[in-house]
């Protein structure tokens, strides 16, 4: 049975997809319901976006950032206020039309996200230097009517959070849009254990409205890019559109400067498909709901289960720990810690009780270790940092072995071609070869990284003097 | 400056409607936007709501309670198909008809409730006993198209948390419906202080396609009572609708049994008027988002600010406190104080450093107490308690002086339109002599109260032979 349910996992190398479904429903993180282009997010996968929510949250919390919730809905007329940002984000909205019995007499959209709203509400809300800097974050859910639908990836609803800030300078609000993607950055390296690259998005790619749009960009196991995590300044375009003026000091009226920034579950894509393996889900401790499984083994004997519930006692306090006490078989049990990503088994029977020892069994590599229970927590907690650690490490070293260079077209064609991962290359600035770029390779321009490096001094597409080194890829 | 901010609010006495929204602004818990009959939750708004939040999530997931997250949108072919919930919900929802550039061939509306998507899913998610119970919750916000709206009260849309569970029977759903109920109760006493009568529903007030609706009723300062929190038993209704059945050991296809229960942020409703007084917002210290604030004496005399700054970073470790280091006056912080409602006062001045003390000053009862430096932590975590303890007991006074009997319609209807408070009555158990009640004075059944006791023999409307006394008032 234990094979069986490995079985049924496609491997990754055969079919990277289905692989990732395959994980998704097995691990129990997302289920169906009758409303089409929507996921439900199960125990397994929610506990997951809590704890993500909560870490990042209190990161929030230390840079001055406070809590608010703002409408679901936006009237058109307010949604049409900026033209960039209406000609970005109209052609995939929600549109409610009716409210009770009665036709609307302007339609609402459902929020695909909230720059509109938080003008609307700072207008309202500013009127002096003192009621600046305004740092406020919500965390909700928002609707972008997507053709092609997949888990965490991209669905009609996905929950985040969105940052929104308004300050007196445009100095002060460069400087916490850059924090914001800082923040970001250090949270997917310390806490989902994924490297990433920071850097700002070229003109095409940038946010619709925003001055300048940052992001980091992670490398997937298939080689494949996913932005993670974005941060945009606005300048003060949406101030002038909305008419956010605070009196300064001088009494002189000015125009707010504004940011935004957010991440969204699309970070539980990125934990799975940088982590996972052919067993299943791989969890970073940080982020795993249960943390460690004890397995009791031959547990209808004497003493076993009372053992494990000590165990379990004793690991609460280090640790999420549960037992696996059901009357499925050792090995299915194993399977299925597997599966869910459980970073650390304990396996005990009554030849270990016997010897005062047990068996941990690690996620991430597959090690076996035996310790005297004498020491369990200490090793457990040790072991959980290792894991935290190790898994980091693991995914650098992959992300490092896919990022090549391309000095020249043929370069590029040939590495896009045959070796799945990040391009560095040098790119002289114009839209017109990212077009190009995009649509004989289908690799996009992911950043300009804040880490320039001068690989040549011609663009790779064109042989024009070069602007900029760029990491290119394909990408979710 | 001070006296002007106090001066700006409504007495309750003089107006009590207009006293609370001043409360709600001036407190900043609620701002505006332009989308008509909704509210923006500001940070002191919000603050509460997260720590409401936070430590009801926490008993429920003590009871084994998980959390999950389900569309926000739903197929209008599935809200159908229980006949009582829609009749109860249809002509109160948003409706979705388009989604990006296109018509949708079925309408969406936006979830008011979620009975009809968790059975939708369970529908899917359950087959066998193994898979039950279920005992999901979800945190989210759901939209109701109500004519009139109030800030916390009555609004377009609202956070609640709404929790839905499948038992394979009878028992034990009615088993988790009061369970939650108590919960409920628990945590409006414990840590809103806010005392509740727990009781069921009368037929003509229960739920949308529920057997039994279970209520949790609290009485406000101006005697009018506020409906807290409910908690439904559906029986089998819902499985038999939308199909939900498992088979039991026994090889049998069954239909599960069903509760849902739920709160919303219209318990920061109940904390304003319940606690509050005419100088602003009383919040307990267990969701005071700040619980103690110092404020500086002569802050300009060397050293008072960096004393007030040692004194916060002593008493970070027992409480959430800050700093009041503005160049407003003291009297102006005192007053913002009392608005926001934070329990506890610090001041500290020169002479008080001189005398190594400083004065506390009680949010709930005003009282100024001088204690020595050197024991500052300890009285303050007292403190704290006992203004919790005190709020509660506050409370449950005035609903008690504010509880009166009738034992015939005269008494009723002097006692409603004389005393404002709860009525205790008997009742025939028939809808029209509710219904009769209601039509005369205003007052409807909050619940039939689980302790039971016998005013009288008779009906307190038609005279005939009671089966019930309930719990009658005028209600929000």
């Amino acid at each position: 049975m234990a094979d069986k349910k490995v079985e049924a996992i496609t491997s990754m190398e055969e079919d990277f997809a289905q692989w990732y479904t395959d994980v998704v429903v097995k691990a129990d993180l997302t289920g169906y319901t009758s409303v089409k282009g929507f996921m439900v997010l199960k125990p397994a996968g929610y506990a997951i976006w809590e704890l993500i929510q909560k870490q990042l949250d209190a990161k929030f919390k230390e840079t001055g950032v406070e809590n608010v919730y703002l409408p679901m809905l936006i009237p058109e007329g307010l949604l049409q206020k900026e033209k960039d940002h209406v000609e970005g984000f109209a052609p995939e909205v929600a549109w409610v039309t009716h409210g009770g019995l009665n036709e609307l007499q302007e339609k609402l959209c459902v929020r695909p996200t909230s720059e509109t709203l938080f003008c609307d509400f700072y207008q309202k809300d500013i009127t002096s230097y003192r009621d600046l800097p305004k740092v406020y974050n919500q965390w909700c859910s928002v609707v972008r009517w997507e053709k092609e639908t997949r888990p965490f990836l991209r669905s009609r609803e996905f929950l985040w959070q969105e940052g929104h800030t308004a300050h007196a300078t445009a100095e002060e609000a460069e400087e916490r849009t850059i924090q914001m993607l800082n923040v970001y950055a250090d949270f997917c390296e310390q806490v989902l254990a994924i490297p990433v690259v920071k850097g700002q998005k070229t003109e095409k790619e940038k946010f619709a409205g925003a001055v300048a749009t940052y992001t980091i960009e992670a490398l997937m196991h298939d080689g494949k890019a996913l932005q993670s995590g974005t941060s945009h300044n606005f300048g003060d375009g949406f101030a002038k559109a909305f008419g956010v003026q605070y009196a300064d000091k001088d009494n002189q009226l000015k125009y707010v400067h504004q940011t935004s920034w957010g991440v969204t579950t699309r970070l539980i894509g990125a934990i799975i498909m940088v982590h996972g393996d052919d067993n299943g889900l791989k969890l970073p401790p940080m982020v795993a709901p249960t943390q460690v499984m004890i397995v009791p083994i031959q547990q209808k004997k004497e003493g076993v289960l009372e053992k494990a519930e000590e165990l379990r006692e004793r690991l609460a306090k280090v640790s999420r720990v549960k037992v696996d006490a059901t009357d499925k078989s050792p090995g299915f049990k194993f399977a299925e810690c597997e599966m869910r990503g459980i970073p650390l088994r304990v396996e005990i029977g009554p030849r270990d009780i016997e010897n005062n020892q047990c068996v941990l069994v690690r996620r991430d590599n597959g090690e076996k270790i035996t310790v005297s229970l004498d020491e369990l927590e200490t090793k457990v907690d040790e072991l959980l940092k290792t894991i935290q650690k190790d898994m980091l490490e693991a995914a650098r070293a992959h992300r490092d072995a896919h990022t090549y260079e391309a000095r020249n077209w043929e370069e590029f064609v040939d590495t896009i071609n045959n070796r799945p991962g990040f391009i560095k290359a040098m790119w002289c600035g114009d839209t017109e070869c990212e077009e190009h770029i995009k649509a004989e390779t289908g690799a996009s321009t992911r950043c300009m990284p804040f880490e320039q490096e001068q690989l040549s001094d011609v663009c790779v597409c064109c042989g024009k003097p070069a602007k900029k080194m760029v990491y290119f890829g394909r990408a979710y």
